[in-house]
């Protein structure tokens, strides 16, 4: 129903044509998910290097709970150095609990998203300190930034979770993670993810969202509605923070993506083989945390390992290392059972040519990977720094297309158009037959941002290029928002929260 | 060694610093290009229709001296209405001898191709009237064009054949095949692309391929070293210059790739399936009559299949319907056998975001279908009515990345850096390591067009987008641009050819 008003709000509601269906973007399936850029061998012998070099040198964790979680479930741990050391046939037992497909659940549940198996989730970009639009240009992320992005993040069909696409800079930080997921709830009914910074800010973004779900609290931790990605400290670390962002989503039975930040010649060895064992390493270290709090919780495998410039140090996205990278992810998380994350990302400054080049080339090692979720898919510049409005559109028009495009060739005798081909002289075109007018309003997938006028209307209307008009465009969407309904007990009591947690300071994030 | 000078060039002779290795760019190979978005039933089904439609419809072939090959090939011909029917054991027959795999010759033997298998090329743009560049506009193509086009080609390493990029409209149409495959000849050293417009020029050409290549009228003969590409009058109709470059190349034992023109909506059925069926039947025909005229002749499946935007019946490119199509084609291509040929084009007017997005779908659809060769990989614009500088060197610059994105990771004991691992302790940085030390200034594809600079030093350097760089870049390149070398006696013989061909008035092409 919400897909349908959504259509209509786009086309006007008068019915004068018939619309497309839309819904294999809001469920989207990948079937060219199986890539090989290891042979079985290869992958076999990097997961067994992983698990001995767990059990050999181990993690260093730095969290004395997690510390006791491991040893209570059988690991080596050396409480004078912080390092934990895991037996291989114990993470493999761990390692087993996991489950490989499950459901988030979003307060619509027409938003509900399907991990693992062959779904794919878009999410858009998330974390940059700074926003940028051309009308605003590159500025310090704002709350009025994080609720345009969350605004555009519900209407498009393609996206499928609110991301934290922009910090809210100007919200205190013992504030900013109220006052983003209450708007996150308010403004969209897709999953929302929150950051895990310490057990006080988790409590209450968890409450926030049991009480915007209108969740019993059993009925809360009884299955996942959100989520949150941690970042290991590579090589081989897990701090403070991280360790508790495990434990606390894993507690509650919600999703939590594990993902090492191996980026190759700094964190990570300079060799993809060995930037992707250390990911391997640190991933299943972390995944075991998550499967001694809670058996059964549901977790990802998150693939984030590229390159950096060797020059600068800077890293870089959208590289062909990158692409090579997600592919063979995808094998890692295939051999342990796991649902696979990885991303959509640029290092471009700028809403050009180059960030479209570097997204769709990571979006194409994304796929081929077999990725569950593909993080940072809509509005990610500048290697992560900024949020682009005029990127987010790009991205969305451009992700609406490979969704498309992933969709199997339907074959039957209609579809054949037996009857057209008998009917058209050689020579002829089928414009006017009766098999092309019953189907040619629906027939393709309309671009909302892309042009196809000729040269001669293009230059009439401005010459514009893609990004001009995506800067026209992302104004109409937001115009054009309708905020999703929510029961008026349940608004109450998410506001009467909110309201009572800023009174009280909210909670500070842990350093 | 072209291939060598063609680097220190590029970077300086001096060996100052070691050098990646490109040789994966001049010979590339797709591991990922099995991708089924038919069942395998589906492909019998469309295969068998295909012949059953060749039997009983057939295809109209407009050249006499082809309806008489078929006739004598045991199709069953009509003389008052040009329908040519091939039974479906004879189209089997005929299938039978194509070869699956070949080599294209260069007069470079370093740039000579392997056609096949899970080898994959690259050509540009080619066919466009017009040619655009930021600093000369968009204008009608000259010969100047066409030849600093294929300089930059021959610059490319992950570009493989000259193409056509552009008309030279400056040049009476009668010797214009004359001063282009001149230049192709003179100007690079990768296989040149013929347009098959009548006897007369083609047999002109196939003469300047053979004297700019040094070879004997039998050694010519022999083996391929050019090739056209021939598109069908869809639907079910060979006109008769097309019908004559398939005579003229098989007979030659040159290369031609069969290229139905079924774009959906307009020359083929609004439906895919039936656009596929459609362009398998064209196929098949043109092929058929390739192999009558000489058996084992070598040929290409070409799959253009895309959709037409049906407000205005223009084509349009890189369209989620292209890209499923592409898949499809591959299967269908590998169901006879024969080498694939599809494209990376755009419908953008111009060199942005979208026609880098349009342009990574279908090369993304041309992957995974398992293309051989991908035409228009570089430069295409405006729907193929213009051929840009710009994204040309956009094009080639994402080529680069994407091929290198293909290459497996390689697992051995020095990639999986386990020293490297041992030494760096938790939370610290490889970018000390000897392991690094070894390694970083050849680890990582470097771009040439794409910036790694973060905002303050780009801001400084003028903001400029990739396009506006890709503009100054093309003529860097162009002035960077050395002629490979041609014996004297070649080039001789070439030359006066050309002034012999020229003074008699060339040939004027068929229509």
């Amino acid at each position: 129903m919400v897909e349908r008003a959504s259509r209509e709000r786009r086309r006007g509601s008068t019915g004068e044509r018939p619309q497309r269906d839309r819904s294999a973007l809001a469920h989207p399936r990948n079937p060219y998910g199986g890539a090989k850029a290891l042979s079985d061998d290869e992958v076999e012998h990097i997961h067994r290097t992983a698990l001995a070099q767990l059990e050999q040198q181990g993690v260093k964790v730095l969290l004395q709970e997690a510390r006791a979680l491991f040893a209570g479930a059988g690991a080596q741990v050396d409480e004078d150095t912080f390092m934990v050391r895991i037996g291989a046939d114990l993470a493999e037992t761990l390692l087993s609990t996991i489950p490989s497909e499950f459901v988030l659940h979003a307060r619509n549940p027409e938003h509900s998203l399907h991990i693992g198996g062959d779904s794919v989730v878009f999410f858009p970009v998330g974390g940059p300190p700074y926003a940028s639009s051309r009308e605003t240009g590159r500025h310090p992320g704002t709350l009025a930034d994080y609720r345009d992005f969350t605004r555009l993040t519900q209407r498009s069909d393609v996206l499928h979770a609110v991301m934290p696409t922009v910090e809210a800079q100007d919200v205190p930080l013992n504030l900013r993670h109220l006052h983003t997921i209450h708007t996150a709830l308010v403004d969209s009914d897709k999953p929302a993810t929150l950051f895990a910074r310490g057990h006080g800010p988790v409590a209450e973004q968890f409450e926030l969202v049991r009480l915007g779900h209108g969740l019993t609290h059993e009925e809360f931790l009884a299955r996942p509605h959100c989520w949150t990605n941690i970042n290991t400290n590579s090589p081989r670390q897990l701090d403070i923070p991280m360790s508790m962002g495990i434990i606390d989503f894993a507690r509650a039975g919600q999703m939590v993506i594990m993902t090492p930040f191996t980026l190759a010649g700094a964190m990570a060895p300079v060799t993809l083989a060995g930037a992707l064992l250390l990911q391997h390493l640190e991933a299943v270290a972390a995944l075991c945390l998550a499967q001694i709090v809670r058996p059964g919780a549901p977790v990802a495998y998150g693939a984030f390992t590229s390159n950096v410039e060797m020059r600068s140090g800077a890293p870089a996205f959208g590289t062909p290392e990158s692409m090579r990278a997600a592919i063979a992810s995808g094998q890692l998380a295939r051999r342990i059972g796991v649902p696979l994350r990885s991303q959509a990302s640029s290092t471009s400054p700028t809403a050009d040519a180059q960030g479209a080049y570097e997204t769709m080339t990571s979006l194409m090692g994304a796929l081929l990977g077999g990725t569950h979720i593909v993080m940072h898919s809509a509005g990610w510049q500048e290697g992560g720094l900024t949020a682009s409005f005029e990127k987010f559109v790009l991205d969305v028009e451009a992700l609406e297309i490979v969704v498309e495009g992933l969709r199997p060739v339907l074959v039957d005798d209609a579809e054949l158009a037996l009857d057209a081909l008998a009917e058209v002289a050689p020579g002829g075109h089928f414009f006017g037959t009766a098999h092309t007018m019953a189907r040619f309003e629906t027939a393709f997938h309309e671009p909302s941002l892309f042009t196809r006028q000729n040269i001669g209307q293009w230059t009439e209307e401005g010459s514009l290029d893609a990004t001009a008009r995506a800067s026209r465009l992302h104004q109409r969407w937001l115009d054009e928002y309708v905020q999703p309904p929510m029961p008026a007990d349940h608004r109450a009591a998410l506001d009467d929260y909110l309201a009572r947690r800023v009174a009280a300071g909210g909670s500070m994030p842990e350093s």
